[in-house]
């Protein structure tokens, strides 16, 4: 199997002021076409250890692919590096001088003339093959090194980003991978993944025991939680798809039979694309009624591409005048029940359908914290509504994490318990 | 300088299904407390992987702290492996025992009698210190391990932690930490940063060249890209924290009055908290009307704790219906001009002025893509207003990236376009 290694390069990472989603990227890319990240390594901008890390992947990867460390700014080491560590010397590139000046010049549209530093862009060692980045000054690279080890000799390939996510992301759909699948030959990975819902890890693992004991070797299954759901993933690999595909889909519809009771998609897709699904096939629409979660459903949902066609809006009432002015709450309700109780979240999903003219609403209203708790309403009470016109239901959450996940929590869950409303009664 | 590695266990990172937000997380305390994470390495659930990231780590680190692998579920292998590691045998650890049979009876209130997958939660090698985890069923492990090289021993701290965020993070702080402060002794480190937004990168950097000279050689500068900001980060390490901040405090100084026309903040927090802080100052109000943020923006200032004593709320105005219906948008304005148009946003913000009763409000409608677009109005067109009773500004983004980086842009764009309002017009 052709193995690969990510190297990111920049200080920003080692101090944790940049959260890496190019390597999930990445690896998810190169997993579908048949290459396995074997190791992922950050490294600061620091000429030692990027050459070490290039060293050590080196020798046991076939692939290793670098990103970040090619910016315009002066804190940059990297393209002088990679010179020294290929053998080959620093020559403009003129195509890539001809994009970036399109680029400051038509595209950005900057006054003035271009800064010497952003014509640095276009230089590039000439021992390397340029990747065209088009969007964006720095170009991608692709070098090739003889590693002897002994009595072999290998070649692998070293590919040079630039870190910024969409930048590294168009150069690795358009160029790095068309290049692999001519360099290599893949074989194939397959993954297939399924959520539950309302057990815990360990008691579907007990549901799974025999299942995973007949599991073939080149056949795996793993368990990720996720935010109160189980993500089971099933994963294989072989060199004839076909074969691969049909003892997959075999091992899949086992799976699914055996944790049917607690099964929420098939997919591995979040929640906001199953709802879409179903509703788009159904002609209804949706909105929401937020307040704890105070509008990161409607961020969620509206995320997908499309979902315009079902999605009509939200309210985000996290003031209680708000819930009564724009959603009908009773100020009764508000202060006899409180705003944190299944009375005010009904309440919400009516006035939500209402006044967005929806088929189906959703409400949330709850205590995240860390402030904001009480004796009887503890941090992490959190009370969950969904509804159409003829009736509405309703499910309390204990949640125990911190604000973000507490609110990321009842998230997942208010859209799975609208997901399962929403089939029941459609 | 004490060093450390961070070592991600887990095929889910290899395959991109999860991002890793562990080890930003880890990065950010370690180098609160004056520790440099010098290398992140994230490894697959195999053996052979985790004994040779060990190594190598612990070839060149100081401390070395593994997250992951420590669930209940059977593609688990790294405690037998730290036993061989650290040459240890498993035992089960009673105060360990009692905490998980505590959660699964008290807390989880799980039916039935407890899991033998659960109950091996308890086993830990013999030769590990055992470190509380308060939030959860898996304990962390702390190890020390001699290394021999050439005439000198090195004796590494080795740390063992689970890989759910929040379990983490609770050890982490509570237990990692402060014994960390105890046995090294740590030089300060400090960071000072800015954001700037109206000029590039390169722009910026071109403002900076005689500062970036000038600065001695235990401080440096570096540059990161932000959403269409520029995030300027200063960094110096002392053995004398006093010195330190008072040398990084001159610094920081001359680097604000360099960059003042382009400054938004010289705090390293988002325009959520800076936002947040203006408006409680002045005991005023806010709300959003939000098309294509989708609730986006809602969802990050209540992202804060508090975030209720001055965001009342939002109306996700995804449909034309909802923006006619609740914000008083005018059919005519929406048949003539369309949703995206500088007369959509203008009347978005006072509808939201008028139901929300707010003192100020923000407001979004573009076309994020990748579908929706046209010859007069392509993808990444995008109109922003705020406003107050008094009057509303506007202001026209032509955003190139793909729809999750146009709707963050479009986000942060329009928190700073609000924040230069409020600044001007309270």
């Amino acid at each position: 199997m052709i193995n690969a290694s990510i190297i990111t390069i920049g200080d920003e990472l080692l101090i944790g002021q940049t959260i890496d989603t190019n390597s999930a990227f990445i690896s998810r890319e190169f997993n579908r076409i048949g290459i396995w990240v074997r190791r992922r390594v950050a490294v600061g901008d620091n000429r030692e250890e990027i050459w070490r890390a290039l060293d050590e992947e080196g020798l046991q990867s076939d692939i290793i692919i670098m990103t970040g460390g090619l910016g315009p700014t002066a804190d940059d080491i990297t393209k002088p590096l990679l010179c020294e560590y290929f053998g080959g010397k620093l020559i403009t590139d003129p195509d890539v001088l001809a994009h970036v000046k399109y680029l400051f010049e038509k595209v950005y549209r900057r006054p003035g003339p271009i800064l010497e530093r952003n014509l640095r862009q276009a230089e590039v060692p000439d021992v390397c093959t340029v990747l065209h980045n088009a969007r964006g000054s720095a170009p991608g690279m692709w070098f090739r090194k003889e590693i002897k080890m002994g009595g072999t000799t290998r070649t692998p390939v070293y590919i040079s980003l630039p870190g910024v996510p969409h930048e590294m992301k168009g150069l690795i759909m358009d160029e790095v991978i068309p290049r692999l699948l001519k360099e290599f030959r893949m074989p194939a990975i397959i993954h297939r993944t399924a959520f539950t819902a309302g057990q815990g890890e360990s008691m579907i693992a007990e549901l799974l025991i025999d299942f995973e004991k007949q599991l073939p070797a080149h056949i795996s299954l793993a368990y990720l939680p996720h935010f109160g759901m189980v993500k089971l993933r099933l994963s294989g690999t072989s060199e004839d798809r076909e074969v691969l595909e049909a003892e997959m889909e075999q091992h899949f519809k086992k799976l699914q039979s055996l944790v049917s009771n607690y099964l929420v998609t098939d997919e591995d897709e979040g929640l906001e694309i199953v709802i879409g699904k179903i509703l788009r096939a159904k002609g209804l629409t949706m909105g929401t009624a937020e307040s704890c979660t105070g509008g990161l459903i409607a961020s969620q949902i509206t995320s997908i591409p499309g979902s315009s066609d079902y999605f009509k809006g939200s309210i985000v009432s996290y003031a209680n005048e708000v819930k009564e002015n724009l959603l009908d709450v009773k100020h009764t309700t508000l202060s006899t029940r409180g705003a944190v109780s299944e009375e005010t979240v009904k309440e919400m999903v009516a006035g939500a359908i209402k006044h967005l003219k929806v088929d189906f609403a959703l409400a949330t209203s709850g205590i995240m914290g860390p402030g904001g708790g009480s004796e009887a309403k503890p941090v992490g009470t959190v009370w969950i509504a969904v509804g159409n016109t003829e009736k509405t239901e309703t499910l309390q959450l204990h949640l125990r994490f911190d604000r973000e996940r507490n609110t990321a929590t009842t998230a997942a869950q208010a859209l799975n318990f609208f997901r399962k409303f929403v089939l029941t009664n459609s």
